[in-house]
């Protein structure tokens, strides 16, 4: 394709992901289409000849508009959507767009620092910039120099993955043959059993000898006396524990894992475990000053991620990971074949990139961080943060406010987690199935740990308000949605 | 950032990415800043204001434009620059382009196929054009509804861990307790040793007891003897061989393992393993009937990746694996908890991408395949990968004309592997730096292993013809540039 064309069509491309933007609230929230019917609309195979033609690049558009309109529009669910509720949030912004083009046009490789130094660079310097935004220690930060530092992973799973690799070099360092144990709490993300079946820690999903899933207390925050029980049952047994996973902001109810009273646990150890705090979702409100509660104890910790492709603007993929000291994982992932060597490297005057990372390749992903963060400013975001955080306190009074209701957990954060009082399970799924069939609003549930005081092994719902268009009127209508739904059922 | 700012900001971007495209050629290709010049142009911390003021945009934009051009651009080693020819290629293209900035805008997330339908269900359908386009069996499509099918992976490292991954969890079934051995050439890419290294089956790089690195031919082939004599010698000793990587296309000179010798040897063993085949760079070459020779017993293997976004006109990432079965797919890498459970999910009815990847989440990437497809076409592909193909061999031959130089590996595809006759590994690497210096174009070297008949344990160089604005002038510029560094140093 031309130049001129890819501008025509660029500048089209662009009106129409902004009216795309403008619409959106006018569309049902989850897609309705059936298993199968986007399949259906497409040809069985690719097509022998160009559509494009220079000549006529306008028809070359308008077939794919029309194209998108038909067949994939009506396939979304809008994850945009101002009443979308589900799940956590996967934030996007106009000036991480703005980004996100300009790194596909570029098309460099991070791989290496000499690949493109200013990807690697700006990295370094953006992981440092929003290191110290959400009040992470000065060890996690590069310009301390003291060798730790952050990466952009891509996803939180990928962060626990690394960070994982990393703790199993650090333990088989000092003790090559131990066999490995990990703890995280019940409500922990599945990631990181998943990181430990990768790695062939885990057996399986159920292997539960060599992944601990520690009780949580009344607040679903990991126990630490469970933990340390746990820990001394697997020493005497003659394992050894290597990775414990805190969570800040649990999938389920963001509840806070007590992060200094697991680090000091793992402190009384012979051996110190590698820490790890998950907080994919919820550290993105730690650049408010007010929620660096949820931090404590961060200064004993190894490892830290969160997502700001989650809630705070920058399009996914934008995961980040920070690490006090670079040294294991580099130990864990490193391997410097022949092609791949230079003299930049070779001096080790430079962070190669690849060696943080499961895959080789990598794109320019810091740039959505720097428009992001240049074009908001900490306040901006604060004031983002803030906005969302009240319309949650919002979501939770409006709730309380009507019996037939009942807030079934703490709400630490964004996340509104409640339930229908009566009716059970069924009532329960039965009114998130229709409000989400209706197109209103989307919600997820959750099932609650059979420990828990409120609703022992409940089904319960969860909204979580982080979109980046959801205003007042959104959480309201989402109140109206629920409670008329309630009505119906009543 | 109000939409009426996005849309003539993003204009503006778009301009920007044609304007690069248009005087890239001009630039030097590789960056010459040194080590902390990009970050010592940077801020130390976030800005605590926004920048942005949707009263005035322009002050904005003319910010961020101002800082790419000071502060990103000389830092920069432009892979789409027309003389670029080192290690392989990182395609852009206009429908490419197009199409993640439609992933950007729309911003969902293909997790589950009820996380949108679209995302899912295009991606299998690509998979499956793509499939075909490449020559692949039936049995690695869809379509075929044999338990086969494909996924974007990422990244080939991404690609041949998740098969090595799969190929643990069908031994383990077998025999949980075997102790595990991988075999790849010496040639094969590093990720083959990263993989085992994640998967906790090689305990270092050095690991050579569990993956055996086989020695090769004169033409860098894998040696089906070598494969056959170390599997029976691990299973004498009580080893289980479970996963083999022949490599279609190596990095080092694009030598093309004999994939059916590899499969027959395989399943000559008491229990099969696992065949993977890493065309990362050279399986797109298949889109034209007469390269698919290199595929020669491709419908004997349990996985095939090959990256798009190498040499196809897709953006970075787009890595494609297929698998022939993919249910020890899932029993590595599936995990459903709660919070993740939906009813399409839960009837076994769609396809579950987060169940064929290491990450939970995942962009629309497949839009990039649909764009690029259609705009060219598979006879457009074929006439872009043919173009490559002459240029390589008219390459070679005018080395072949200069008796200064020689070609030391027969050429498969796109790649020329040569040296200097005279100077030694000193001067290839001499004149390597300083064409690299120059700017005016840009190659990397390999080492020829010990065993090679011309040049055994020599450093050679390496030009990959495959760049999107690559035309016949810039590759006669290389060669230009080659001899007259040849001459100063005659």
């Amino acid at each position: 394709m031309d130049t001129p064309s890819f501008r025509a069509m660029g500048h089209r491309m662009v009106d129409l992901i902004a009216d795309y933007w403008d619409d959106v609230e006018s569309m049902p929230v989850l897609s309705k289409v059936a298993p199968g019917d986007i399949l259906a609309a497409l040809p069985a195979s690719a097509p022998r000849c160009g559509e494009f033609d220079p000549a006529h690049p306008d028809a070359f558009w308008n077939a794919l508009a029309a194209d998108i309109d038909r067949v994939i529009m009506p396939g979304l669910t809008h994850w945009h959507h101002p009443r979308f509720f589900a799940y956590f949030s996967a934030n996007i912004s106009g000036p991480s767009v703005l980004a996100d083009m300009l790194c596909a046009g570029l098309g460099v490789q991070g791989m290496l620092w000499a690949t493109s130094p200013a990807c690697t660079e700006l990295e370094q310097r953006m992981l440092d910039w929003l290191g110290e935004a959400i009040g992470l220690p000065e060890q996690f930060l590069f310009r301390a120099g003291a060798g730790g530092g952050g990466v952009i992973a891509g996803t939180a799973s990928e962060s626990t993955l690394v960070s994982m690799l990393a703790a199993r070099a650090r333990a088989h360092a000092a003790s090559p043959a131990a066999e490995l144990v990990a703890y995280a709490s019940d409500q922990a993300h599945s990631s990181v059993v998943k990181a430990a079946m990768i790695a062939g820690i885990a057996s399986s999903a159920s292997d539960t000898m060599h992944v601990r899933r520690i009780a949580v207390d009344a607040q679903c925050r990991l126990r630490v006396d469970e933990l340390e029980r746990a820990m001394q049952a697997d020493l005497a047994a003659g394992r050894l524990p290597f990775f414990i996973a805190a969570t800040v902001g649990t999938t389920g109810v963001t509840a806070v894992d007590p992060v200094r009273d697991v680090c000091l646990a793992g402190a009384r150890l012979p051996v110190r475990p590698w820490v790890h705090v998950d907080a994919a979702h919820s550290g993105a409100a730690c650049v408010c000053p007010e929620m660096r509660w949820m931090l404590d104890g961060v200064d004993l910790v190894d490892s830290f991620c969160f997502n700001p492709h989650k809630w705070l603007l920058v399009n996914f993929d934008c995961g980040c990971l920070w690490v006090a000291d670079r040294r294991p994982l580099l130990d864990a992932l490193s391997i410097t074949p022949e092609y791949l060597r230079n003299a930049a490297s070779d001096s080790g005057s430079v962070v190669d990139y690849r060696d943080w990372q499961v895959p080789l390749g990598r794109r320019f992903r810091s740039l959505k961080l720097w428009f992001v963060m240049r074009a908001y400013g900490l306040d901006g975001l604060r004031a983002y943060v803030r906005e969302h955080l009240r319309l949650a306190e919002l979501l939770e009074s409006l709730i309380r406010s009507d019996d037939r209701f009942e807030v079934v957990s703490p709400r630490t954060v964004n996340l509104v987690v409640f339930r229908l009082r009566g009716g059970g399970d069924v009532a329960n799924r039965a009114m998130m199935d229709a409000v989400n069939a209706s197109g209103r609003a989307y919600l997820t549930h959750t099932t609650l740990p059979a420990t828990h005081p409120v609703a022992p092994g409940a089904v319960v719902l969860r909204a979580a308000v982080s979109g980046a268009l959801t205003r007042e009127p959104h959480v309201r209508d989402l109140w109206e949605t629920l409670r008329s739904h309630a009505t119906l059922r009543a």
